[in-house]
């Protein structure tokens, strides 16, 4: 009895610990797989290609975005990242389960292309918390901080698109629950191929 | 943020666990509510009512299947066993999570009346060690083995119809899974009532 790969898409607002979660379950999952970006940026110092991101130049990029080779892909502050197909792909076929952390409008594009994926929603315990853990983090400036809630705000209104919600108001809560979600799915029936 | 309760549906095929891992999942989460059957018999000794079974008189079980007050009903030996409509959708609209323990086509009943339960099969891990586990037990003759060996084999068609699979391979493992399976349905989405 043999059961297809899951690919376990991890999004929400920034800010709200989702880079966190996603290396806590990888670090506890031993066999989950984590897939990795792809940018046209160059590496900064210590990055590694196919470790951290795939670094590809820009024509290189532009060309595979021609192909339709991305799960989606944006660009941000002039460079462009994106998720390839084929390691995902591959992976979930082979009966791996994948992980994905990104952004609610790369979910949204993921969504369109891999209807079966699980999409998981990390919100704030509130936007008064993730005021308090921008402030804290003190990477941006108050004008930074202000947008981002206003963008974290309006992405609240995306949550009826996911499958899933996770408050990460601890970290070892959202984490169990997390586990959870992925082990849940590992039993959906729907993901069997064989007769039982 | 308000959710509506769960209905957890354990099911499977005879002598596959299903009990223990409900009593097992009953002691670790205490907020679980134990939807109790009905039952036309006698109460046997030390048995009370409202704590094992509703002992409910025939004519009185026969006036509620009239009325249409069981999620599911069936006649055992020539007794009537049922489940109870009104506790299970009172919890549920109070937003507790209720188990309910069944044979398959108890579940296929239910599922008619209440599509937004959760349906569990408890499967054992082989139909060799099923058989194993029934002559171990000791309570059945080897017909009578036979018996429900064949009705696993044939059971088993119906895994198709439920949301999830957990193989009883050992009672740690299900329920573990069975335990995920409750969290990750408390984090669904479309449980939510209000806006986030």
């Amino acid at each position: 009895m043999t059961r297809e790969g899951i690919l376990l898409v991890i999004s929400g607002p920034s800010g709200v610990g989702k880079g966190t979660l996603c290396t806590a379950i990888l670090k506890e999952v031993s066999d989950l797989v984590y897939s990795i970006s792809a940018t046209s940026r160059s590496p900064r110092p210590g990055e590694v290609h196919g470790v951290n991101y795939y670094f590809w130049r820009r024509p290189e990029f532009e060309a595979k975005i021609e192909r339709d080779e991305f799960l989606e892909w944006a660009t941000v502050y002039g460079n462009l990242y994106g998720t390839p197909k084929t390691q995902v792909q591959e992976a979930v076929k082979l009966g791996k389960d994948v992980i994905l952390e990104i952004d609610i409008e790369g979910a949204r594009q993921i969504k369109e292309k891999f209807r079966d994926g699980v999409f998981v929603f990390i919100a704030p315990p509130s936007l008064e918390e993730l005021a308090r853990r921008l402030t804290k983090r003190g990477a941006d400036s108050d004008e930074e901080i202000q947008r981002r809630l206003n963008l974290a705000s309006e992405e609240l209104d995306y949550v009826s698109e996911y499958d899933y919600i996770v408050h990460n108001d601890d970290l070892e809560s959202a984490l169990l629950k997390l586990k959870s979600i992925l082990l849940a799915e590992r039993c959906r029936v729907r993901r069997f191929r064989s007769k039982f």
